[in-house]
């Protein structure tokens, strides 16, 4: 019973636990999500969508639909919001569906994994995934909403320049140097390297 | 002749043209830089990666690992440098691979797609695959690095909060209004959706 995209459940289910490491009710919902955002976008309509979530969310978009992150199709905007918006390249007309916490009072086991109100392991996992598939997109609320021009216009990288201080490629509109350089901060310390002499002269030893 | 992971090179082509939705030349790189950091992890080891760009290259390593953007083993921090980190969970032990802009000189075309020296509909496109495939990993630099414990850890979300403005649940940790509420900005704008009584009302004129 019930179909995700061109998937039966069962299919997405494999799709799923394939890409995604696990049948996550997230990316359960997900399915049902991109789904009712697809509806309400007119047929043949070439679309782009946001993820306001980095959380399963993007996933779902990336089986379900051809936008993924590295085509730049899919955007993520981390606000840790349920919500995915599809709308239209050309126009930014578009439709915004996020998981509608007002709606899971009929709905549990979904309310209490959604607003974490038990712990993973005292959740019981089946009937969380039986009210899943039960409750299909009735859990969602869908707006209309027009997406900047701006933002929808697909900006394709101008020029390239080399950082002075890294010596490596980025893209040449943030400024003199590269954004990691300039202090955006990345989470790894790069081991020192020893010069090849250093190498030779431990070796001889 | 050759292979990405555990893939044809021919086969690879075709779940990135099915994938990404075409065969770009970063998500061939991308999968020659895939293969590379991995070789240079211990086997086994149990990794997550990180890209500095959201170009190409998280395509290349959805495809070819169980990490996804949407189960966070692969994390995304735009510098917009052409690299990813591939490191040990437990330990943040690993290896980031570049490409490598001083290496390009034996490989024009590889040059002047990666530093936008022409432009696309200028640039010989069957030459460029050519050479990429030729290349394969001698374009890259790699090196050994250690991502901090704190961002290895993976951090379950704790408690999920409702924000009073949008009455969106988020993560609760984000304080007491969502990020987006809280001012971090989203390209779109709702359409003022009209209220039941004023939709029954304008039906009724």
């Amino acid at each position: 019973m019930g179909t995700i995209g061109s998937y039966t459940y069962e299919q997405y289910c494999d799709r799923a636990r394939e890409f995604h490491g696990s049948v996550a009710p997230g990316i359960l919902i997900g399915g049902f999500m991109v789904e009712a955002a697809r509806r309400k976008l007119p047929p043949g309509t070439l679309f782009d969508v946001i993820c306001e979530t980095v959380e399963c969310l993007p996933d779902a978009v990336q089986l379900l639909t051809p936008c993924s992150v590295g085509n730049q199709w899919l955007r993520i905007i981390d606000v840790g919001r349920f919500a995915m918006t599809f709308y239209d390249k050309a126009t930014g007309e578009g439709v915004r569906v996020h998981l509608d916490s007002r709606k899971l009072e009929k709905w549990p086991a979904i309310k209490e994994w959604f607003m974490k109100l038990e712990p993973k392991e005292r959740q019981d996992r089946q009937r969380l995934l039986n009210e899943i598939r039960e409750a299909g997109d009735r859990i969602c609320t869908v707006d209309k909403l027009r997406v900047s021009l701006d933002f929808a216009a697909t900006r394709h990288q101008k020029s390239v320049a080399v950082c002075p201080i890294c010596n490596e490629a980025y893209r040449a509109e943030d400024g003199a140097v590269c954004p990691a350089c300039k202090g955006k901060r990345l989470p790894y310390s790069v081991r020192p390297q020893p010069a090849p002499e250093t190498r030779k002269t431990s070796q001889a030893r």
